[in-house]
């Protein structure tokens, strides 16, 4: 029987949603406002597809399913938490995000700053926890490269060099550059985290790797796509915005045809890095595939 | 000869200066606005209590001092990245802080939200980085540590407390657990981070635990006395301002004297914690000495 991505997906997310209604029990005492807004804004959505990928890598070295998992929720935890970041009125300005009233909306600023800054800081407790795994090691190991890829150099610097970039056009490098760190790297350290938990061998983790940066770029190239011809229903947040904002992206810089091309390519490749495992990589190259014709 | 905690405070804060100023060390790309922020976030300010009490607390077990100062410093930058968090215009609106313009009125609002995510990221990552720690269990317990400090239960629930009793009077109890959340739980993990890097016994790491609270809750109330007694600029922020919102502190509630005797008793019990520690533990004595007795 082929391999149904849209249920393996379906499946993973709501494993995943599990582990973090559970990881982020409500509140008792009067400040539950603050995992009110985290569970607001972890629980609920999105295509989880970062969790996906961390859950596909670590089966492909048979790694416990509920390590796994919780690996998984811990890097949707830095995802959403730069989400609700990213929307504030000081950041992107946002109100509208999966369909829903973003963080500061449905509660306020000083909360959803908060709600964030804990989900954060969550995600480094869910790691470092015996639970998510029995060597010490792996969990440093998660710690440091989970960081590495959230921190000044990774994400926040990409979300940084985004908001310096609104005074000056960017080129192809640039562009290639920002957007590597401020999405790509998070969807590098997912397939890491497999492998991490997995204790891959050098080379295995090179080929997931590159796996994970080629689909990163793609799945970039396919959100700027979906910016200029998405449905905003069906995207669940606005569209327009990046030319409405004379931002450059891929697809102001290449065309839309070009910016398809690109991605497809990219899509490829990826796949292609993915050789050595046979059989196991399947759920891997269907995302690859699916990461650039999805249109939501 | 005395104990000159005066100079062993002024050393201990150069020493963790030197390790912040390497640890965050000056970006190159477009970008290194995030990075300047976090220096001028981190470095050239501040009493240092926290390190302090890190590296005095692993000193009781010998403890490797590069290993403790970079633990100090990890828990140094979870402290101003709350400062910057705290001080936005959506939380206290501070515009003063140590004497300088606070992180978002020298930069500007994204700025300092991201300087802020990513200081408390990189505390994560120099925690887990083997340079810490040669033995992975301590580094991941440094983390998990941390984390819980900081995090929903810790210090940022504490701030949504104290955003939240903004509406209403808090009596001793209430004002009490906020307080241990919102600082108190940071001091903590400060003694706490020095006997994990020492491998402490239990016996060991419950006393200091002790202590740290005392002097915690000690500190806060000291913070209350200078808010109503203490000079602008000395202090290096503004004062008055808890009786300005009308906040009940534990000033409002005790009264200044009864206040000061509070704050007196807590560091004489804090003391009392420490004796199974002999001689060495006089650093400690004298901080808790000194922090119901500072000036600013």
């Amino acid at each position: 029987m082929a391999f149904d991505l849209k249920q393996a997906m379906a499946d993973n997310a709501d494993a995943v949603e599990a582990v973090l209604d559970e990881l982020l029990a409500p509140g008792n005492g009067p400040e539950h406002r603050v995992m009110d807004a985290m569970r607001y804004s972890a629980l609920g959505g999105g295509k989880r597809i970062r969790p996906f990928l961390v859950t596909a890598c670590a089966s492909l070295f048979s790694v416990d399913r509920r390590s796994a998992l919780r690996a998984a929720a811990a890097v949707e935890m830095v995802h959403c938490y730069s989400l609700v970041h990213d929307d504030l009125p000081a950041m992107d300005d946002d109100d509208l995000r999966r369909g829903r009233p973003t963080c500061h909306i449905e509660y306020d600023e000083a909360t959803a700053i908060l709600a964030g800054d804990a989900l954060l800081t969550k995600a480094f407790e869910v790691l470092a926890e015996p639970e998510t795994h029995q060597d010490a090691r792996v969990r440093s190991d998660l710690v440091l490269a989970l960081a590495k890829a959230s921190g000044h150099a990774g994400m926040v610097g990409g979300q940084m060099l985004d908001l310096v970039a609104e005074d000056h056009d960017l080129d192809m490098p640039e562009i290639t550059r920002l957007q590597r760190m401020k999405t790509g790297e998070l969807i590098a350290v997912s397939c890491d985290a497999g492998a991490i938990l997995g204790k891959a061998s050098e080379h295995a983790r090179i080929q997931l790797h590159a796996y994970a940066h080629d689909i990163g770029l793609a799945f970039q190239i396919a959100d700027d796509l979906l910016d200029v011809e998405g449905d905003e229903e069906a995207v669940g947040k606005k569209t327009g915005k990046d030319e409405a904002a004379g931002k450059a992206t891929f697809v102001s810089l290449l065309g839309v045809e070009r910016a398809r091309e690109q991605a497809k390519m990219l899509s490829a490749q990826a796949q292609e890095h993915l050789e050595s495992f046979g059989e196991a990589a399947e759920p891997l190259r269907h995302l690859a595939h699916f990461i650039v014709n999805r249109s939501s």
